[in-house]
């Protein structure tokens, strides 16, 4: 028996890079630029960048802020560092120290990088086909000027139902971006998908495809099985296993009632290291016991620190015994799906917490 | 107009240390110990617990794990830090080096104490009454020995539904409590309450009350009107306004559809900053123009970067304006409700986030 308290967070960069590779294959007459936004959804923008500059020699980074260039500017020294959210008075100074490029999404937004241009720098033009968020409409591509065109390397947008392979949207958003292109863009190198899109074929994959989620194990697109490898695992320790007596409540606002004896098992760790709280009486946690994976249903609410879980039918475990929260068999699109959310949101909040072990693979 | 793109994290610890002084105040025969587990939830244990132990000479802190405590401890050099997580194989050189006070909760934790004694810590005993979380059970009380008692320099346990004034288990955990520390630790002084047990009076407050959601400005007593001061201002600019043509969709898998022309706005702020998604087309965004507040319903789901809001009943609204996301009348708890959860969990997101301006008052 160990006695054991801390949570641990396994982040598989090898496997990250495998997808990485996998989806730069399917798309292999585009460049393939990687998303570290988000502190690359929470596993460290730095090493991530570091791993797919050095190894696959990616040399095309997705930001959403200038900040996030500024902090991996060091690992991919000579890369292309785009930002995702444009360049603002909050944000100059990180574009010229570390010449990132903006992704340029309005009249505003254009009016702004002409008064604060960086020499040698040429920004990316988004353009609006339908998810009605960032991005120039076609009347404002209408007011350009033929020197404000000639700013631009790159001409973008994003899908909005990427992950449903037969939704109309597709099909409506390629046709306009595709005309929208032609009428304004005919010379520029064009990029449309993220990850989702990416899998939707080579009418989508235009000249660089953005590869994020996927990248870091998520089945973005779900109408089929899974192709990428898991990324990250979760455990947490055992820290005390108690008997539960018939009509005794469990855990705040006493949510679950025994209806009979049960085990219980309390895991150290809970939404204070980002296990969302809705898997609260829905959720499972995992055991390896003997060599064999047993289930363990959630009982009651998780709290910051703990989740209850029933191991009633679990023989031989013990204290220090570690829980899989998630893992190759539990993935985070699992989780995503009982709590009720996307993995998306689950994967940015799991590695921002400070109290988990953390190894890189 | 300004063009900025980030969003803005304001801490006020003034605050803060108003709230914990009007607790205090609240349970003034008792010990005030502030709870700063979770890095403070989110926001920074040492900051926080610096301001406590210079401004209001907070000499008692609460932490979830060993390393926890050893973070803080530089701020607070001779102040007790307590380990609710208890001491483990992973967290012993912690509690060595930083002098930690473990909360044992189980017999083998004890028995790990035993071998691993820190000359002149005598750590927390904490025993069940009814959350079925970590503690001694009474059978495990009754193992005890006279020497394992003297080990122990208080006794405390914790409630399931401190929130609910009128709840039979708070009664039922203030019996089980008395009748478990007259029978095993009659000696020993107590604590039973964090800050919703605080609210409950003077039974409840025993020897020293553990300060932690309420210090933050959560209302940990919803039954009446919020007596905390905010402590949390989260701001994000907007980055774009636009129109939404009737029958066009907003957001990923088009879940919102606009049934007569409106205007939106792009907010720079997302779930990668720690807003739950599941506020998608029911949250809300506020917005002061010209002295006036107005609210902008939340359009489709949210992003991890973005947030679209409806802005067609605002005038004047410009690029650079600032969404108020959090703030003084939309609290925490305003958005925990909105969002399904609790403030406690959306708290505990928010501040973990590295892409905010933040800043201290």
């Amino acid at each position: 028996m160990s006695i054991l308290t801390r949570p641990i967070l396994e982040i598989n960069l090898n496997n990250l890079l495998d997808n990485y590779r996998t989806l730069h294959q399917m798309s292999e007459k585009s460049i393939a630029a990687a998303v570290v936004k988000d502190d690359a959804y929470g596993l460290n923008a730095v090493e991530v960048a570091k791993k797919l500059y050095t190894e696959a020699k990616c040399r095309h980074f997705f930001v959403a802020h200038g900040i996030e260039g500024e902090r991996i500017r060091p690992a991919v020294p000579d890369a292309d560092i785009y930002v995702l959210q444009g360049i603002g008075e909050d944000s100059l100074e990180s574009f010229q120290k570390c010449r990132l490029i903006p992704v340029i999404s309005s009249p505003d937004q254009l009016e702004f990088w002409k008064q604060n241009r960086i020499k040698g720098i040429r920004p990316i033009i988004n353009i609006e086909t339908g998810l009605n968020r960032l991005g120039f409409r076609e009347h404002d591509l209408e007011q350009l000027s033929s020197e404000d065109k000639k700013e631009f390397s790159f001409v973008m947008s994003h899908l909005a139902c990427g992950d449903a392979k037969e939704h109309f949207m597709n099909e409506h958003q390629l046709t306009t971006f595709n005309r929208l292109k032609e009428k304004f863009f005919p010379h520029l190198p064009a990029s449309l998908s993220a990850s989702d899109g990416t899998f939707l074929g080579s009418d989508f994959q235009k000249d660089m495809v953005r590869l994020g989620a996927a990248m870091y194990g998520i089945n973005t697109a779900p109408y089929r099985e899974n192709q990428m490898k898991n990324v990250v695992t979760v455990k947490a320790p055992v820290l005390q296993t108690a008997a539960l007596p018939k009509g005794e409540f469990v855990g705040y606002s006493a949510t679950y009632r025994a209806n009979s004896n049960r085990k219980i098992a309390i895991v150290s760790i809970g939404y204070g290291d980002g296990i969302p709280r809705s898997l609260s009486n829905i959720g499972k946690l995992f055991f390896n016991v003997c060599g064999k994976l047993h289930e363990a249903r959630i009982l009651g609410r998780l709290s910051m620190d703990n989740i209850i879980c029933d191991v009633t039918e679990i023989d031989n475990l013990r204290v220090g015994d570690m829980a899989y929260v998630i893992f190759d068999d539990y993935t985070l699109d699992d989780m995503g799906r009982d709590a009720g959310t996307i993995s998306y949101e689950i994967l940015s909040r799991i590695g921002k917490n400070t109290r988990y072990i953390r190894t890189y693979k």
